[in-house]
């Protein structure tokens, strides 16, 4: 892992870009140390994204954790990968013509990120963890949900998981999502327009976890509310504290 | 409004009995007044139902709200209707042969639970809002949720609603659920097994209100995690404080 930049916010909180195996990563610390790890999902695109990764990550440090949060494969400064911007042509397509969209649409555009993108969360908690400052417990918040229920899967040293219910599962992944055992709280926007909202029921009964929980809030694919980000805060703090 | 017992609780908080045209309830309100109110809805069977009132209540007066309820027509000492113990009666032996539940024995049970309920718990509203230390605004928290549903529509005092789905809904009050506005947080035993899931999702969808939240959980029908009654008490000071 390497530091490439570093800005203190005005909440104190430090932010440190980092590039880890050439990919591309941000790290936010609070001033109390040890801070416990939040892992931050998204859907592709740091820059895109930034904004509400920062807002996420200061929101967290607030409550006392440290988040940190890398690039997925084929997003951002990454290179392209033929096979996935077909994958996301074909799906755009589907939609467009009114759905529903083919299983075999969803498992090319997910199933190869979600097999590329956790080894490297994984190497990425590693090097994290490594660091002064940063301890576990660990949770994961956020997109692309596969990545999540994969990452839950294997990696234990994940203790809790936000998840956000906003994007199509293979079929794989929801039989893998059976084996998540650890306390989950998932997000659900009621009238995502973009979302299957049987799909992400149905994956929120399929979880093996005994305590989760299924917060479902109205305000379209973005307008999760703003006191979401503190039931959120609720639940890592009951788990990671 | 007659008040016919009182006594201190360790927390500070004044619990009182009253009865009020002949009905039974309790009022609980913390030192700090004057105090918003907030109505417990319940499943009927005031002694029964004492030990999660109070626990409720007492929650609820940590955070500055005055807590009260009545008995519901026809349960714990109130006289019983011969209408309502068949309806429930039918109703028992059509779960026991495996249901599913006739459209026309719910509304047997219930349409006239809320009729005879619905004026009682406003008239009660009257009396408490005349008392010095209790104010608006006013929220309802708690089953049976076709009460909380017509009381919603037709109580103009009432600014915010928790219901808790775990109760069967005639379909008329399916349709009265969609002139619901005010904002709800819904609560949902996910593996309620005298619930009907489908149902009570469907439920949350016809609400009409634009600020509404599901919240579902493990535990089955009495298993309300803890955590659940933080989020219910931040949902009432985000909406009556």
């Amino acid at each position: 892992m390497r530091f490439t930049s570093e800005q203190r916010l005005d909440d104190g909180v430090l932010e440190r870009g980092f590039t880890l195996d050439g990919i591309p990563g941000l790290l936010w610390t609070p001033a109390s140390a040890p801070a416990p790890l939040i892992l931050l999902g998204h859907p592709g695109g740091l820059d895109k994204m930034y904004p509400r990764l920062v807002a996420r990550a200061r929101h967290a440090a607030a409550a006392g954790f440290a988040a940190a949060t890398i690039e997925l494969p084929g997003a951002g400064e990454r290179p392209r990968s033929a096979a996935a911007e077909q994958a996301g042509a074909d799906l755009r397509r589907a939609l467009e013509a009114g759905g529903p969209v083919d299983d075999e649409i969803v498992d090319r555009l997910v199933l190869p990120l979600v097999d590329r993108s956790v080894p490297e969360w994984r190497a990425a908690l590693d090097a994290l963890l490594a660091l002064p400052g940063i301890s576990g417990p660990v949770g994961y918040a956020g997109g692309v949900i596969s990545i999540g229920i994969r990452l839950a899967v294997v990696e234990p040293r994940i203790s809790a998981a936000l998840l956000f219910a906003g994007s199509f599962v293979p079929r794989a992944l929801f039989e893998e999502a059976r084996q998540v055992t650890i306390p989950l709280l998932v997000l659900l926007q009621w009238d995502d327009q973009g979302n299957d909202r049987r799909m992400a029921l149905d994956l929120f009964d399929a979880f093996g976890s005994a305590e989760k929980t299924l917060h479902a809030n109205m305000g379209g694919h973005t307008g999760v509310p703003a006191f979401e980000g503190d039931d959120g805060n609720r639940f890592f703090v009951r788990h990671l504290k």
